[in-house]
């Protein structure tokens, strides 16, 4: 929505009257608002009906739990500045085990990269994928094959680079054994945990259709995406490369189709990698596979670039970057790279 | 935060210069954020460790499902206005079998109530309840007790005043028989049921926990409340009479404890039903319910308003009056009632 100057100028003058002005850290919104899409019916017959009391001393309820049911349905949010400085929206697509609050205010009450992006002028879109948050969950193994994964408290700890590794997480926080000069506010740890959710490890088919369902709705866009959305992200692209106007993979734990590199060539791609891989069990594998990926894009006449954060002397970064102490720092390489391909001033 | 006009006058002069002046339309927000509120650690033995590859093509790694787990917290996402008009924070609490989502865009995608009254001038707090939506949930029936009721789309349909009662829903929507005169938005059921989400029904003593914390953290404030959160709304209330300057029920279907009515007596209290209630198998019964026990406040000495919309001429509303046509003509009705206890203008 472009407006002119003068307009605005009228419109100010009378929101100054009305004592509505803005003040320079205000947040000024030309609209927010959430839907959700994709999913589809499933049928569910020969379960017993039975009654239901839904509230404390309410009244039963009579249900019957053969008919259908909406699965695979995902949840976004959406927040427009008014003083929009890019060319395309942001989506924002979480890791797994988590909800698009990955990208709201830090778990030790920060800014977070949905306002710090939308303060540089991108309409952000945060999506909670399918089966997770507010997207809802169906049950199973009848609609969702399998079974959820539950995390305990040590589990991001050690596995996320924020401790030193197996046995590194302890309940006490004095006792945690947090990697060397990391990033991660340990303070925030027992909120960033109550953020973690149960996930599948089956749903990926009906997650992707339900990005698609996104995208087809929102774009053309910019998809920035983090660790187990890494390869959400990349075929997402690779089925719709007309409507992505640039992909950015935060620690990509998984990736994109090899044979369909070359769909993703007139995509400019940025991949981000934080602080204390080599020390760890899995994340020199996991990134070599996500090195092995996009160098078949750059082979295929692709636009790559890599950034291992300790390279640019930005050192201590967690799996989490967007919740690192120096989340903002983190945040303004990718604004820059973006800024770069012409798609922000 | 009370700001002076000239302050105000000054940055939006600098902001018109740097062109981020606000239009009428526009939300201007001094901040917004969200955080996770309440839970506990619970410890889970005995179990057999496993490998699990979380991302399809990924590195396995070791899980051991033995040690604790967060359980009971909730979601709170929050949006202060510029531009506050009110005394206190809104609270807003959603239903059974959904989430904050219930307070967003309407499901065909008009102003909800969390818009609606922002733009009143209130400071909005949106939470997802205990184990629903972006609070997350925890394994049963180990930690959460018994299971998750699943609904059918043909369960709200029928349940929630939308339809003309059992075998009013048909998944063609043509065939469906709503309600003559409803208000609720047709087109936009099948993206209600995508809002919906399982829930427990032995949950309750681990959710009122919850929106403790959240009181305890928030307010002085104004609860407003929907249907399964009447009873939390009200024993809430009971708990923290010093901190709740005002209750709004809409409809709801549980309530607070009989014994310790009075302790509401200090509390301006709003109920608000809707229309067709007395063509329900069930809602007389809710309706007398939550009659009954705002009588025992206002026998105590308590200020308690009932409205039945019908008698104010606002016809054909459904259970979800938030997402009706009219929705906010209710909502009118619940801000100048606000205004008239004081707490607005």
């Amino acid at each position: 929505m472009r407006r002119w100057p003068m307009r605005r100028g009228i419109a100010a003058c009378a929101l100054l009257l009305a004592g509505h002005a803005a003040q320079a850290d205000d947040l000024v919104l030309r609209d927010m608002g959430s839907f959700h899409v994709g999913g589809k019916l499933v049928e569910i017959t020969g379960r017993p009906e039975r009654d239901v009391t839904f509230t404390a001393g309410g009244v039963p309820a009579h249900v019957d739990p053969n008919g259908t049911y909406m699965a695979g349905q995902m949840y976004v949010q959406y927040f427009l500045p008014a003083n929009q400085r890019s060319t395309v929206p942001l989506l924002m697509w979480h890791g797994g085990g988590l909800t698009g609050v990955t990208w709201e205010t830090t778990p030790d009450g920060r800014m977070g990269w949905r306002d710090w992006f939308l303060r540089q002028g991108w309409p952000v879109y945060v999506s909670d994928a399918v089966e997770r948050g507010r997207a809802g969950w169906a049950m199973y193994p009848d609609i969702l094959p399998g079974e959820p994964v539950f995390l305990t408290t040590a589990n991001p700890y050690e596995r996320f680079r924020i401790g030193d590794g197996p046995g590194s997480f302890d309940q006490d926080p004095a006792k945690r054994r947090q990697l060397p000069g990391s990033q991660f506010p340990a303070e925030g740890y027992d909120n960033f945990v109550k953020q973690n959710v149960p996930r599948w490890t089956t749903t990926d088919a009906m997650t992707i259709d339900a990005y698609l369902a996104e995208v087809d709705r929102v774009c053309p866009c910019v998809l920035l995406f983090h660790s187990q959305a890494g390869q959400f992200g990349f075929k997402v692209a690779q089925a719709r490369p007309d409507k992505v106007r640039a992909l950015v993979a935060l620690e990509p734990a998984g990736v994109g189709d090899p044979a369909q590199a070359a769909k993703l060539k007139g995509i400019p791609i940025l991949v981000v990698y934080g602080d204390n891989i080599a020390k760890d069990s899995r994340w020199p594998a996991i990134r070599a596979s996500g090195i092995g990926f996009v160098d078949l894009v750059r082979q295929a006449g692709g636009d790559v670039q890599v950034v291992d954060l300790p390279d640019r002397g930005i050192l201590g970064n967690s799996h989490m970057m967007m919740m690192d102490r120096n989340n903002l720092q983190v945040a303004q390489v990718v604004q820059d790279w973006l800024v770069g391909k012409g798609l922000a001033k």
